[in-house]
C-alpha cells in the first residue's frame, strides 16, 4: 500500500493518523455533571411556544432557509442590547451551529494556513483543536496563576505574551473554561492594545452565571474593530441541544464571516427555535440564580471536604487538591455521577446541577474521599499554567 | 495601517479580500426556479409528523444532542438499503448540515493544504469553493462533450485526466449539476480505478430525479474502500430548509469524518426532524415523478422555442442558444421568473416547478424571444469543458 494511504486504505491526512474523536463520554448515568449543560427542561410554556414556531415552518421547509437569517439576527442584536445596555445593531451580530461553529468561522477568515492563535490554557479545548483543523498554528499561552487563583491571568502578562507572540487570532474566555474565573475588562483593553494585528476573541459561554459586577466584554466594542465577543444559548439558555452560538462584533468582522461560511448554514428550524426561545428569554434565564447558588454550594461543600475549589463566575466549578483525579473520576462514576477529567492532573471539573445533583455530588464526593482519603486527596495542586496541553487527556 | 490588516482594519485572510459572499439571490419573485428547491410544501400528514417529533425533543432541548445521530444513521441506513437495494450499514452512513457540509468535512479529512481536488466542470460549484476554504489545491478538469451532449464525461477522459493530476480527491457529480447529466457507472469504476491515492466523492444530489435505468453509485460501494456517495435531503425529499445532507461509504470513512466534525454538529431539531421524514420517505418523494413531467415539459418546451437544452436527470435543464444569457436573465426576471445565471455564457439553468410555474416560465420565455429575439437567441453555445471557472459569475 502506498504511503499516502493510512492502514485503512484511505488518504487520511497524517496529522489525523491516530486519533481519537473528540467529545466527552455521553454515558447513561443517574448524574450527569460533565458538559455544563442545564439540568432545568424548558419551561412548559416556552417548550409550548417553541413548538409552535417549528410547526409554523415545518410545511415551507421545500425551501431553503433565509441566509442571511435576518429574524434571528434582530432577535439576537435585541437582547444583547437588552442585557448588556450596549447598542448593537443586527448587522453586527453574527450565528452559527453553535458557537464551536462560529470560532470556526472566524478562523476561517482570520486564521489559516501561516497564522497564528495565541490562547492561555487551561482555556476552553475546543480553540486549539478548531485552531488546527483550519491549519492556524496554535501557541499555548501561560496563566501564571496568583495567591487566591491558582490559574489567575493578569493584564500585564496577557499583553506581555500577545506583544511576544504578535498573533493573528487572540482567545480570551470569560468566565474561562474550565477554571470558572472571569477576566477583568483591564486584560481584553491590554490584549487588544498588544497584538495590533490580531482578533480578540472574547468567549463569553458562561458570561449570564458571572458573579454581580463583572461587566461583559460586548462593553468593550465600540472603536474596536478587531474584538469580538462570543456567546451561546447552550448553557444559560438551556438550549444546548438546539446548536445556537452568536457573537457581537463590528459590521466589519459580520460582512468577512459571510465569506466562508457555508450557504444557508442555518436551518430553518433553528432560526424559528431560536427567535421563539430569544422571546422568552426572561423564562429560560429563570433558573440562573438558582444554578449559581448550586455553583456557590459546590465551592463551599468541596472546600469543607478538604478539596480547593477554584472561584467561579461560571455555572460549573473546577476543584483541585486531588491526589490522583483519575482515580477519583472513576470512584465518581461508580457512585453514579459524571464530572469532567479536563486533564489536569489534581484537578476535575463539577458542573452545577439542581440541588438533588449537587447533594448526590457531594454526597458521592464524601464517600470517594472517605473511602481512599489517601490515595483521593492529595497535598499540592499540580502546577497551573501552559504545557499540559499535549499529554492531556479528556473524558 | 499595517499591510497585515485590510481596508476594514481586519487581519482578513488575503485570499478573501476583495471577494463577495457566495449564494444565489433571495428575491421576492413569483416563479423562483433559480435553487432547485421542490416546489411542493411538505404534504400536510408529513408536516404534523415531523412536527410531533420536533416537539417530543423541545423540552429537552437543554440537554445537548447525540453526538453520534444513532437513529437517524440508523434511518439513513434503512433509507439507502430500501432505496437502492444495496446493504448499507449504520456506520458507513455520515451526515451534517446539508451536503455541504458533508463535503467540507470530506475535504478537511482527505484533502487541505499540500493536497489536491479535481472535478470536471462545468459542476457543482461549491466544489472548488469548499476544496478553497479548506486550503484544498483545485484543479478544474474539462468535460469533452459528445454529440447529443456538450458537456458529455466519458470514462476514458476522466480516467486520462485523473491520472495525470494523480489527487487525492476526484469529485463526481451525477446528475450533474448544473448540466443535468447522470454518469454511467464506469466513469465511476475508472477514476476509482486512475486515481489510486484519491478518495472519489460521487455527489448524488439529485439522484432520485434520474431518468429509468440510472444505477447509483451506491451499488459500487463495495469493495471500494476510497469510494464516497452523497445525497441531500433538500431537494427531491422536498426538505432543503432542514439542512439534511448525507453520504455512504465504508465504515473506515465516517470514523475519519468523526476526527473533524465539530461535536454536537447536528442538533436535536434536525436529527428528530429527519428522522420523521426518512419515515414518510414515500409521501414525500410522491413529487419526483410529477417533477420529472415538468423536467421533460422544460427540455421540450425550451426546444421548440428554438434554444437547445441539455439532456437530464435532473429536476432542472440546462438551456443553451442564448445570444446573451445575461440580457436574457435579466428580461425573464422582469417577467417575474427567476432562474440561475451559472456563469456559462449563452447557457441558462432552469428548475422544474409545478405545472403553472413551468407554463410561467415557458410563457415568459416565449416573450422575451419574441421581444428581442436578435439579441436573445444566438448561434453557438460556448464551448464546453473547463477554464470558465475563474471568470464566471452566478446569481
Amino acid at each position: 500500500m502506498s504511503a499516502r494511504l493510512d492502514s485503512t486504505g484511505l488518504p487520511l491526512r497524517p496529522d489525523l493518523r491516530g486519533r481519537t474523536a473528540y467529545g466527552a463520554p455521553q454515558l447513561d448515568v443517574p448524574v450527569r455533571l460533565n458538559t455544563n449543560e442545564s439540568s432545568y427542561a424548558l419551561p412548559p410554556a416556552v417548550a409550548a411556544a417553541v413548538t409552535e414556531a417549528v410547526a409554523a415552518v415545518v410545511p415551507g421547509l421545500n425551501r431553503y432557509p433565509d441566509r442571511d437569517f435576518a429574524a434571528l439576527r434582530d432577535a439576537l442584536a435585541a437582547w444583547l442590547v437588552r442585557s448588556t445596555g450596549v447598542a448593537v445593531a443586527p448587522d453586527e451580530v453574527w450565528a452559527a451551529n453553535g458557537s464551536n461553529e462560529v470560532l470556526q468561522h472566524l478562523l476561517q477568515a482570520f486564521g489559516g494556513p501561516g497564522r497564528t492563535a495565541l490562547g492561555f490554557t487551561p482555556a476552553y479545548s475546543m480553540h486549539p483543536i478548531i485552531s488546527a483543523s483550519t491549519g492556524t498554528s496554535w501557541v499555548d499561552g501561560t496563566r501564571p496563576g496568583s495567591p487566591g487563583d491558582p490559574f489567575d491571568l493578569t493584564a500585564d502578562s496577557a499583553a506581555e505574551q500577545a506583544r511576544r507572540v504578535d498573533p493573528d487570532v487572540v482567545f480570551l474566555c470569560s468566565p474561562n473554561n474550565p477554571t470558572g474565573t472571569a477576566l477583568d475588562l483591564d486584560v481584553v483593553r491590554a490584549v487588544h492594545e498588544a497584538a495590533p494585528h490580531a482578533v480578540v476573541v472574547v468567549d463569553e459561554a458562561y458570561a449570564e452565571f458571572a458573579r454581580p459586577g463583572t461587566p461583559s466584554a460586548v462593553t468593550q466594542l465600540d472603536g474596536r474593530v478587531r474584538l469580538v465577543v462570543t456567546r451561546t444559548m447552550s448553557k444559560a439558555f438551556a438550549f444546548a441541544g438546539a446548536r445556537l452560538g452568536y457573537l457581537a462584533a463590528d459590521a466589519a468582522v459580520t460582512a468577512a464571516l459571510r465569506l466562508v461560511r457555508l450557504p444557508y448554514h442555518l436551518s430553518s428550524l433553528t432560526q424559528a427555535a431560536a427567535v421563539a426561545a430569544l422571546a422568552h428569554a426572561d423564562e429560560l434565564l429563570s433558573t440562573v440564580e438558582a444554578l449559581k447558588e448550586q455553583r456557590d454550594r459546590v465551592v463551599a461543600g468541596t472546600a469543607a471536604l478538604g478539596l480547593r475549589p477554584v472561584p467561579s463566575d461560571a455555572n460549573f466549578v473546577l476543584v483541585g487538591g486531588f491526589a490522583d483525579s483519575g482515580a477519583a473520576f472513576e470512584a465518581l462514576l461508580a457512585h453514579g455521577v459524571l464530572v469532567r477529567d479536563v486533564g489536569l492532573p489534581g484537578y476535575l471539573r463539577m458542573t452545577a446541577g439542581t440541588p438533588a445533583e449537587t447533594d448526590a455530588l457531594l454526597a458521592a464526593l464524601g464517600d470517594v474521599l472517605g473511602d481512599v482519603r489517601g490515595a483521593v486527596v492529595g497535598g499540592q495542586d499540580a502546577p497551573a499554567g501552559g504545557g499540559c496541553l499535549a499529554t492531556r487527556v479528556e473524558r
